[in-house]
């Protein structure tokens, strides 16, 4: 026996589609996007993996992308739970602003430093700005950050983990979480115990369930880096890898 | 100072469209039931009335009408809560006949009795038959019904009601509730105090947020029937009382 978690990164959003640096800026889903969310619950209906209870984000991708996998794999009606602990990395400055031209502007180097490194978060937003979100109701009360990299992601996150997921996990119920690139490389890993190097090479391909087998007494995954379940998963993710060029 | 409880019944189904009997088959909403449910997201925004928490049954129209909406009112984050005692009215061996049919089968008096009648159940459905749910993974350990009057529905809603949705509303938060024409008929005959014979005039339109302030003691509505915020919502009201002739 094994705890099954499904991880499922959002499908396309109209910002990734017009290559702006989005973070926690609440965009909807491209059309394209809505049918990866739709074909990935079919690929959870097929494998016969079917949800119990649904952690999210806070951010409409993620839910939307969740609500249109579960109508498609006929778990619409399940528990969920959000919290902004699974929002996408906050990019600070850079939200709201279009990848290619920061590259052309800061250089190729400082370009991957705020989008890969694991310690350097980009220069903070101004509070009150078109892209920040200390404003916002949902997050009233909750320390609304100015940016993030992804250590600080790890650090927000893993206590939501801990607290929320690895209980519910726990009960035997078969989990999943519909959350963003950076959240989700953060469990990542966590789960395979991957270097703060190395997770600069982690890609999460968007719209495809990511199914760890945890152990029972460890929560170790069976098969490190789980099982995809779309056959083409590799050719997406190097495509993740690409963005921005 | 008043709570505010919004009411929202769910867009046009596929089977609405069909004039076919539904009851708990989860049929999912038309092209034109979804557009309902958005526009009733942009009549919560325009009057500023923003649902903290959802509650729905578990059925995908209502669901959906609820996700579709909340995403129009810029909501679609708040907490959500789904029970199957928000579920439609059991239609029992009806579910899946076309109502002009059984119209035409019956007569006149017979349909009207099943329809609109606060306590003659129509005849129950066979178990394990194609409409029936008592093997849906949904309500495994529950005690699914195999038909049910109004009366039925107001005995196996209240208890929700008064467990969870009143000490919700008792917190200040102001709740949404997207189920359907039976199960919100149930919860309007509480409120309004409305007799078991005249509960039968009241027809609730489809997309439309029907608004209650409940005074804070006593949880009375301040005007009876509360408000819909669509200045159509009477004509629509006409078309639901005409349905199936």
């Amino acid at each position: 026996m094994a705890y099954t978690l499904v991880l499922l990164r959002h499908g396309e959003s109209e910002w990734n589609a017009k290559n702006l640096f989005t973070g926690w800026v609440d965009v909807p889903l491209s059309e394209k996007g809505r049918a990866e969310a739709a074909r990935g619950g079919e690929f959870l209906k097929e494998a016969n993996i079917l949800p119990d209870i649904l952690f999210t984000s806070m951010l409409r991708r993620a839910i939307m992308t969740a609500n249109l996998a579960l109508d498609s794999a006929d778990r619409h009606w399940i528990p969920v739970e959000r919290h902004w602990r699974l929002n996408e990395r906050h990019y600070g400055a850079l939200q709201g602003k279009n990848k290619k031209e920061i590259r052309d502007e800061y250089g190729e180097d400082q370009f991957m430093l705020w989008r890969r490194s694991f310690d350097v978060a980009p220069p903070a937003i101004e509070a009150g700005s078109e892209f920040s979100q200390d404003q916002d109701p949902r997050y009233a009360g909750e320390p609304v950050p100015a940016s993030e990299c992804l250590k600080d992601v790890i650090a927000r996150l893993l206590p939501y983990w801990e607290e929320r997921i690895v209980p519910t996990l726990r009960t035997g119920k078969t989990v999943m979480i519909a959350a963003h690139g950076n959240s989700l490389r953060a469990i990542v890993k966590h789960l395979d115990g991957i270097s703060d190097e190395d997770i600069a090479g982690v890609n999460i391909p968007t719209g495809i369930p990511l199914v760890y087998e945890l152990d029972e007494e460890t929560l170790q995954p069976l098969k490190k880096g789980g099982t995809y379940l779309d056959p083409e998963a590799e050719a997406k993710i190097a495509a993740v890898a690409n963005q921005g060029k």
